[in-house]
């Protein structure tokens, strides 16, 4: 067994779309555990969309990753070594490991997970942190109700591939957005979507508006906003008096830093915005799911048995291999994932 | 007694500001009452920012006025006439009586007033429709806590007044918005603000922000918002997280029906509002309080002792006859009015 481990740092700040030379790999020792400590072997890290906007040096609610500082994010891995009582070589903990074969913790924040009880990357998916936002999201503050319409974009991902199944399963409408036929299929026939409209078919909000009207004849109740850009300027005069909007990213806006120049920001104003929120009585939160950690049983007590029994289903994109992990997640901010990306690195 | 009556209709659509020619002065007999009708002499009638946004034919909460049709708002008088059972003659009741002398009524929608027990006009400010909505924001969307800071513009207004005074007696710090030195002095000696700034003395929004970062040292954790442009611009950088934005009005923009090219919308895009919303966990909520008169009850309960022990203080800005409303409404749009606007017609 090798005695390096490798890891992804930030090599340099992206302008626009990341590329593969904004990331460098690197090898090292594997660390040994300070009194207190145990050392991961990580074997699932997680890509996902706000690991953008850690790449910039921007204000948000969280620090940017520094320059030459290792990629952060949630993965999972076993103990295969420990200094700290609370931990034993051979558990499974899920942390925020970072991109890198190898970590070191404290003990602090982790969560430990059996991986007899799901598989260890449903922990980064379904069962983590995307499946809980999704839940959270809906319920905190998408207030869902019997016989109303919600869209949600990125049908088929993990945050809106939780959310759409949660609000079928209450009985509500739900029509997914999502790039792409084959995607729309999936949010279809695999997750049970009512409809499914491809973004991609359409250039300008206003077609894909006329499409979504199609899908949507009692307007929209509860969009909940995980990608901004076009879709939101698509759905925003679509919203029903006392609609919600939970707002728990906005994917489309990232490679610019949610500031940029782009088509959508020349008709998407902040007076438009302002007004159909106050003129539709609209109820709009911003929210990340770390704020909520204390509702994570509730999400487990909730969703683990509609996951076992086949009501919640799960759909993932591995990529194998750390070396793999830059481009995997430059394809996942194209969009040409199909599921909750993750990379295989055991 | 003369039998004349006289009423305000909307002669033309505004293009930005209201003029003198936008509005006409009619001259009719006073109606008699149809079978459960009654005949209402107005007293007081009301004059809101709202009122702006039901001139333009553009989609809101409420049906455009039409042209030639006459002016909307509430207002209160009594009855010198009856075919109703529930209401006689000399009794006082509140409604939509709109700009007028006189007007009949089928009572529905009327809420009957006792002049004993509070001042006519009050039921047009303190205790009426600007009092109810600053009462039930603040407690319903702005959930406001101990220690907190709240920040309200038009802040001497009855809407702005209202707000201010409630969190200033639930321990909040309060720092009004207001035009002019006059306002400001207002704010805070009349009305007990911590303190007040003057927008009218900054060009730019930062320049606002500059100063009201001194009176906020602990950044923002609600936001009433009710006039929109400039002052949103220099608020929103400054929102805590968790903060809330309860909207009910956007003064700011009423002259360009919300939509306009001006020099606030060149920078408040879209896409800043909503990553702001997102990254600072902000709940922005809008509303009309016409959507909640169930909760009329248990404002009256709250702040009518209030208002009757000095702990709700009041200023009204009173213009007497009908042919001078619409300069009074032209003035209470630029911010020229002390108090709430009424217009005492007998």
């Amino acid at each position: 067994m090798s005695d390096k481990m490798q890891q992804i740092v930030l090599a340099s700040r992206p302008t626009g779309a990341p590329t593969a030379d904004n990331f460098r790999l690197e090898e090292s020792q594997i660390p040994t555990a300070g009194p207190g400590e145990i050392v991961v072997e990580v074997h699932y890290m997680s890509l996902d969309p706000y690991m953008r906007g850690r790449m910039d040096d921007a204000k948000s609610y969280a620090a940017p990753v520094p320059l030459d500082g290792k990629m952060e994010g949630g993965a999972v891995g076993r103990v295969i070594e420990s200094r700290n009582d609370k931990y034993a070589v051979g558990d499974h903990v899920m942390g925020a490991f970072g991109w890198a074969t190898h970590a070191t913790s404290d003990g602090e924040g982790l969560a430990r997970v059996d991986p007899d009880q799901v598989p260890l990357s449903y922990t980064l998916g379904v069962m983590g942190m995307p499946g809980f936002t999704g839940w959270f999201g809906l319920m905190e503050h998408g207030r869902p109700k019997e016989g109303e319409t919600l869209v949600v974009a990125a049908a088929t991902g993990p945050v809106g591939s939780m959310v759409g199944q949660l609000a079928k399963s209450m009985g509500l409408r739900v029509v997914g957005i999502a790039g792409g036929a084959d995607k729309c299929s999936l949010a279809v026939d695999h997750f049970g979507f009512d409809a499914c409209v491809d973004h991609r078919a359409f250039d300008s909000a206003s077609d894909l508006r006329r499409a979504l009207k199609e899908e949507c004849p009692d307007g929209i109740d509860i969009y909940f906003e995980n990608v901004g850009g076009k879709v939101l300027e698509a759905v925003l005069p679509m919203m029903n008096a006392f609609g919600r909007i939970p707002i728990c990213g906005m994917i489309a806006w990232y490679n610019e830093g949610g500031l940029g120049a782009s088509a959508q920001e020349q008709t998407l104003t902040g007076p438009r915005l302002w007004r159909t929120i106050l003129v539709n009585f609209l109820s709009v939160n911003g929210f990340i799911i770390s704020n909520h950690w204390d509702r994570m049983g509730e999400f487990h007590a909730t969703v683990g048995p509609m996951l076992a029994d086949g009501r919640i289903k799960t759909l993932e994109d591995v990529t194998e291999g750390l070396e793999n992990a830059p481009e995997a997640f430059i394809n996942l901010l194209e969009g040409g994932n199909n599921g909750k990306a993750v990379v295989k690195l055991v």
